[in-house]
């Protein structure tokens, strides 16, 4: 494989966060009536200003730069001390032991976990099984590591209580040999998450083959009322086989500090720093400081800002499913929701573009998610709730317009 | 190639700052007299509290924290304002025009930038040519690659007035096919800077092999008088073909924000951009904004930080040199110096961990840079200078105990 072929898979122009390096390219043809004026809205990621750091967030940071060079230079896999705080929280959450010294391992970012995970666990030729739809980066992961990817679907759009996910395709997936399971809990982009029976039969299926499942539970945190989490690592399955991911960048709005953890299995949490140390040597010193806060938030804090979410979830549910043809699954955790546009005009791709040009309003193409989702786009609804309400209505308002 | 031999020669046991996951092993047996007292000092990094982060710098992250969403979520490359300060300012220190939109990454750390470029341009059986002794991880990251390295060797020793590379082996590599050629310049660990004739040279020779150059210019700014650095970048051959690798994290002393940038090759950067979006999606957002403080610091501070590095390195220089049989070459850039110990009863890797435990000083064994250089130890010098002269004596103290 030469370095071309293998870069050429890796594509980011309809990455979120990317738009500003698409070309405009030759929308005009295809263009149909005037701009529609508000606020635009980046339903790519969340917005910071509009729901802010962790208090304290800065505080701390500021007392790790006071503190010098041992905040600056930290083990590779980060400060013991803050991952002796963090252990007992995240045992406690997740409701499993968690080693301080040997299964745990601080990253710059949930990505930065990610990539450790994958590389570390997956070698050329290898097979992982891989959710479509899931979050865009797990398989240019395995791409990147020339694994081969196993695709098991999820039907998310006609299940209840469940995510849907094909577990006959899976028990398949490990039987054909992946050694290696990647997904999110809750999914990115479908806001679903995975049911206790889901959950345990993962495990089971897992100590059946002797697999490794990696589970990216970034937005665990941030639960809708009636919705029950399940963590994969607290059933009943080798903890050796099982990496944990979590991160202070979405619900705790801390992303621009660049902060992930990894834990549990300690040979691969050994593997993962053996890697960082030439990746990116360790999380910036300095803001590891700052997961102090985490799991640490002021009383009542984190339930606001789920209440907050919600309203803004249950008013995007309300616009989407009063427009026919738009199809959308009530998003159970986190904050992305993943509507099916009725069939327009002009390609799902297309559609983007013009939502950017027409509308100022900035969304992620199904496509980045699943082959099968190509008439979805996700919004990550972390926005000031006016402003987001108003940008659904102009897409919505362009759905009609490009409407067949 | 199974993930487990892959990760075998990755070992960070011996690395920079991983000393504190040593076991002290059965030292016991070798053991000579009692330990030395003294204030403890770390040579595997700077001291960032002896030599403080450029003035106004957490201003500048403080008011990036300010700024918000804008700041947390740049382009993976970074943000667009800050390269195109960058740019510039790059372009007038290095003598050639820098891409601020195209041509330039901002990285965490230029451990991020050296990851980045080698995973872009060395896939699996390419030859890359890597200069012994240079800095450990450029091994490892071929290794990680599953390129194949080409040693290069540089005679630092015996030479004056340039690095001592050998050209002969370096064409050599060029002709059996290395690709890529990865070099730190000044050299880390040995301290010394290329001479204009030796830089022409590598250009010549990249040139006629249509080589890729990827140089690490880390040091490059902590020039000590009578030195005159020559830049890759600056010479005849094509601009494609290099990638140059900064960073503010020594010299600037800004490593626990964790900032480094490459910039040269269009087409190699924005590969680099691709892999960055997976590996960790961008340089922490708020730390980026620091950047604005770098080649913008204030008169003077500069030539202060260098004079100051100076007196600490003719200190050294006298203490090594008034030592029998400790080889030492001046250095002329950078804050590395490199002595070959006299042979010793104890093999190097052991002296290193008895240096530990019977003097409080920790220095980096020879074999991470080389396997020629096992007598020789390398100690960074941005530290206290009390603190290190004594250090520095209690070293030379345990070389005479230990001495054949």
């Amino acid at each position: 494989m030469t370095i071309q072929s293998k870069f050429s898979g890796l594509g980011t122009d309809a990455a979120p966060g990317q738009e500003v390096r698409q070309l405009s390219g030759s929308l005009g043809a295809v263009l149909r009536g005037d701009a529609i004026t508000g606020r635009p809205v980046d339903f790519s990621h969340g917005d910071v200003d509009a729901f802010t750091p962790t208090p304290r967030s800065f505080e701390v940071f500021s007392a790790g730069v006071e503190a010098g060079g041992k905040q600056a230079y930290t083990e590779y896999r980060g400060d013991l001390a803050i991952r002796e705080d963090l252990a007992w929280r995240l045992a406690s959450f997740t409701g499993a032991p968690v080693d301080a010294g040997d299964g745990m391992i601080i990253t710059p970012g949930t990505q930065g976990a990610l990539f450790l995970a994958v590389a570390s666990t997956v070698s050329r030729g290898d097979k992982v099984a891989i959710v479509q739809p899931d979050y865009f980066a797990n398989r240019k992961l395995v791409e990147f590591c020339e694994g081969e990817m196993m695709p098991v679907r999820m039907d998310y759009a006609t299940t209840q209580g469940r995510s849907g996910l094909d577990l006959g395709q899976l028990e398949d997936a490990f039987k054909s040999g992946a050694k290696v399971f990647l997904f999110s809990n809750p999914n990115n982009p479908a806001g679903v998450i995975y049911s206790r029976e889901e959950i345990e039969s993962i495990a089971t299926l897992a100590s059946r083959y002797g697999a490794t499942v990696v589970v990216d539970q970034l937005y665990a945190r941030l639960l809708y009322p009636g919705v029950d989490y399940t963590h994969l690592r607290a059933q009943q399955l080798d903890a050796e086989n099982v990496v944990t991911i979590m991160g202070p960048s979405k619900t705790e709005s801390l992303s621009g500090y660049r902060l992930g953890v990894a834990f549990g299995s300690k040979e691969i949490i050994a593997r993962m720093e053996k890697l960082q140390a030439i990746v990116s040597l360790r999380a910036g010193g300095y803001s590891q400081a700052v997961l102090r806060t985490w799991f640490d938030e002021p009383d009542g804090w984190m339930d606001q800002r789920i209440r907050e979410h919600q309203a803004i979830r249950d008013d995007l549910l309300k616009a989407f499913r009063a427009t026919s043809g738009i199809q959308v699954r009530t998003t159970e955790a986190g904050s992305y929701i993943f509507p099916a546009l009725p069939q327009l005009t002009v390609p799902g791709s297309d559609f983007v573009r013009i939502l950017r040009l027409q509308a100022g309003v900035i969304v992620t193409p199904g496509t980045e998610f699943s082959p099968f989702s190509e008439s979805a786009v996700r919004l990550n609804f972390s926005q000031d709730h006016a402003a987001a309400i108003a940008a659904c209505e102009r897409l919505v308002a362009l759905v009609e317009r490009y409407r067949v």
